[in-house]
């Protein structure tokens, strides 16, 4: 039984592209189960409860004995613990390809489009396999979750295109479906600041330096950096037990499509350098920036060099 | 214009996919054009001159201009210099994925088949573009080649179901044009040791040890080994020159399906642990080992931990 399983700090897109590849997987004869590596997030458990799936169990290490199938990510710290044990037989991704590495062949089918659930759709397509109306919800609401709705400059022409034909099956307006899951997203209200800083984090080494960028998402920045001093604490704290070399918390404004970034550790010059910006307070604004992986990854990677 | 290349030492699936792939892009309105990163050996030269299609120019270097398509090769280890710099668009392969690298997200189509061609085949398919006669030539070929006439262990079903679609565009017979493309291949009376050994050599760092794999195809093992001395001076130079751990030398029967191994370096043991057998005078014989991909990097890589 193959174990499917999106990144760390699980998003909908993570966890959707889990359950319906072991949906693709099982119905090409193939068995195979989906797993989740933390906590779901209001609006992954707003999109479950939507389409009545159930949410995937917990998996907390993989061991040699394994075999895998990576979704929406596929760089080894952003995984599973004991990733590099284990045999992966496929991945399924939309990012960058980076510290990735298999003894032997195997499936590996990345594209440069907004969401994994669009290179999914390819793959039910090329595989004559049918999609169920609940499992096209999910894909289509992971589309919605990881261009905001067709705003984000991530968004290619593709995943407009299959998401529009994903919504048709599932039988949903796409646009108040669409507003109601961003809006379900960012109900921040009773979480700690440390779960503000889970929400979203995804840890990269960039030439040697080690970086977590961690974003929330929000109608209302000002409400979020209100907790900054709280904020900054739970950050270097993080800091001094990941050994990280930076730290940048990205607030991002989901109608507005801008984000307020909060900057810690000893290399904060590389976001100063990559945004062309001085920081105040350990804080910049960076007018249009919404994607960590195309707006705010890239630039910090090139002034690593 | 992008150019996309094969691996070092290319081979003819190496050679053919830069071109076929080409001609793919080329129909999709994306510019690009093949090249090779080395001359190219007796059995692909016998290929493009079958097809009446020129061989593509040579390249030495990229530089952090250059968007590249790799294909047939993912390791840079195995790449053309610069390639760290360079942009990548896409990857289409058929080995394991290790030491790659992309700042960006790209398309990346790896599957585990006997041949990139047989990828290729499908993406043609999948992009519904036609293939002419000749690319349909190079493409059966590169499966005859890879697969030793379907005899290699890394033979997949795809990998014949494609080749005899395209031996019929092709308007070859498969079985009498694949033996006389095998022969032409094994004609090794006119080169030297050092070309011999640099016939289809790949660099591997498994866990940190450097190891060369040279493989050299023939229908009379004897006749080769007859050189060993002389193979052994040369080896011995490349170990120092690259600073290598270990290189293996491999020469297969590719009538009888086995292979008789000249093993040197510091790290020899990890050739007796991978094979449970023991060198005598630096060789050893290894029946029903044909396949370098399936048979030799992964005991290899698992001896290495």
């Amino acid at each position: 039984m193959m174990k499917i399983f999106g990144h760390k700090n699980p998003d909908t897109d993570t966890i959707t592209s889990a359950i319906v590849l072991a949906e693709l997987q099982n119905a090409l004869g193939n068995a195979a189960t989906a797993y989740r590596l933390g906590n779901l997030n209001k609006e992954t458990a707003f999109v479950l409860d939507y389409f009545q799936v159930e949410a995937p169990d917990l998996l907390t290490e993989v061991t040699e004995d394994d075999t895998v199938i990576l979704v929406d990510h596929n760089e080894f710290a952003q995984s599973v613990p004991g990733i590099e044990k284990a045999t992966p037989y496929m991945v399924v991704d939309h990012h960058r390809v980076s510290g990735f590495n298999s003894a032997e062949p195997l499936f590996f089918r990345a594209e440069p489009v907004g969401c994994t659930a669009t290179v999914l759709y390819k793959m039910y397509t090329e595989n004559k396999v049918e999609i169920k109306p609940s499992i096209a919800g999910l894909m289509a609401s992971a589309i919605v979750s990881d261009t905001l709705l067709f705003k984000s400059p991530t968004c290619t022409e593709q995943d407009q295109e299959v998401c529009l034909k994903l919504a048709q099956i599932a039988n949903i307006d796409i646009e108040s479906y669409g507003l109601e899951l961003l809006k379900a997203g960012t109900d921040l209200s009773d979480l700690s600041v440390a779960e503000l800083l889970r929400i979203d984090a995804k840890v990269f080494t960039m030439n040697g330096i080690s970086v977590e960028v961690a974003q929330i998402s929000t109608v209302d920045i000002g409400s979020v950096m209100e907790r900054q001093g709280d904020i900054e604490v739970v950050i270097n704290n993080i800091i001094t037990e990941k050994s990280l070399d930076l730290f940048i918390c990205v607030i991002t404004d989901v109608m507005n499509s801008n984000s307020q970034a909060i900057v810690l550790g000893n290399r904060t010059d590389l976001v100063e350098t990559a945004f062309a910006t001085t920081l105040e307070n350990n804080s910049a604004f960076l007018p249009g920036v919404v994607s960590r992986k195309k707006q705010i990854v890239p630039p910090l990677e090139k002034a690593s060099i």
